[in-house]
């Protein structure tokens, strides 16, 4: 999970490569679906390593989904479908940050999904140990994220 | 689509065949994903012959998913999930009746979508067409379904 | 529940009186909100009556709301919505017939609500009473359907 | 907006006076609507002044909502009914903290509604101003929020 406009150039390169490093374990990368920012560049990697993808697509038509999205789910939710998205997860990833990313961690603890954050601000590190705790899990980069997933999956 | 406890023999039959062909020709199988009626046996018939299938599943959770469901997208959002099954397919194929499959060919009608009926029930053939006019089809057998779908997707 | 642009001139004139008489009963309107045929004139009834309206909207945002709507619900999720339509109300009364209604009607069955038939097509009764058997009930008038909802509500 | 088994007593009393004097006003509160906590509580205290109460509920039935919500609306959509919430507030006040109370804050920043936050968690402040900016307004108790509120509205 991630944002789209507002994804740094950062946020971005992370994205491609944690999708890439998901593809080569064999994991299905799930996501907003959208062709911008993280949401693009997860899929762009996944499919970079012969990976599976699944978007999550906001709006109700094929309209504005990355064409590297493998299966679009067409909601016509809004934000809604935020809660599909981590609920669908076994593991919720959050690169970068922004309010639908916010809303996404958040929600995906209150289903009691792991999260594992991979953002530079530390005023969201603090915000969301102390709302998750033992549940939110910090990665320094795509390769320690996708450790820490499979160290998760492996409990 | 098709109902799940309340489908009967010969629509389990229908929709296993259905599965098996829709795998066959290379397309995805997305349904409910229940393990009960119809949504068990396309997903069964689609793996008999290797296809992939989706699930969209009502619960909020693992339970009750069908086995033969490879990706299941978990909504929690009961039969307002609905709407997602629709929207997110091509062309819809109702295999047997039932109120869940009923509320399924309304909301495909709805958003424009073409619909396949697969039932012995003329009371709903003659409802159905009286509603989505030249949307929908019917199938006298599942192979003449996906002929008939065949025939959508090339148009 | 009922169509909106598509309702026929008998379909707006019941419904206007539908609101009024269920105001007048002392009960709460509910509907799909949008400014158009069936929604647009139950609404209108309420409020001739003083009643209280309550209206589940499917776009995201106040645009193409009933005026005569006090209560709007704002749910962005488009025909999903149906699902919340059903589930908050008591009896189901259906004012004529098209797509969107026939989701309304197969989703109150599939929840096990009362649905009342205030329509002249017989296919449309024909379909739903094999649909729904003692569920559904057949209005002959805005009057009747008030009627048989008190019977429902006191039984 | 706030959390239910979760709240503090301060919370609770908080909710409680902001629900009067949101009634007071003439504003329709609008809640998760569930009988605890905060929901429990504002509902509560907008009845003491014969205000009207709004519930969206998460649940598919009536069991668990607040005795105090007027007008329940039953969702079955689990917390994916928080965006429904955001989307039908004018502005919405966050009373504590907890993920289900985090998440409609940040769907609330998404879809551009204004939010006051009155809560003791210094962490939450700091991440909400950061993450949504001027939308985001601090309020230091019940009368305070009611205020700003007011302003909000005028403006």
């Amino acid at each position: 999970m991630g944002p789209g406009e507002g994804a740094s150039e950062l946020d971005r390169k992370n994205a491609f490569e944690l999708g890439k490093r998901i593809a080569e374990r064999g994991w299905v990368v799930l996501s907003g679906g959208r062709n911008e920012g993280v949401m693009a560049q997860v899929n762009e990697g996944a499919k970079s390593a012969q990976g599976l993808t699944v978007g999550i697509i906001a709006g109700g038509d094929d309209r504005g989904i990355c064409a590297a999205v493998d299966i679009p789910i067409i909601t016509n939710m809004g934000s809604a479908r935020n809660n599909i998205n981590v609920l669908s997860s076994m593991v919720v990833i959050a690169c970068g940050m922004g309010p639908g990313t916010a809303s996404e961690i958040a929600l995906a603890l209150k289903a009691g999904k792991p999260v594992i954050l991979l953002t530079e601000s530390q005023t969201s590190k603090n915000f969301f140990q102390e709302l998750g705790g033992n549940k939110v899990y910090l990665a320094t980069s795509p390769e320690d994220a996708v450790e820490i997933c499979a160290s998760i999956m492996q409990a």
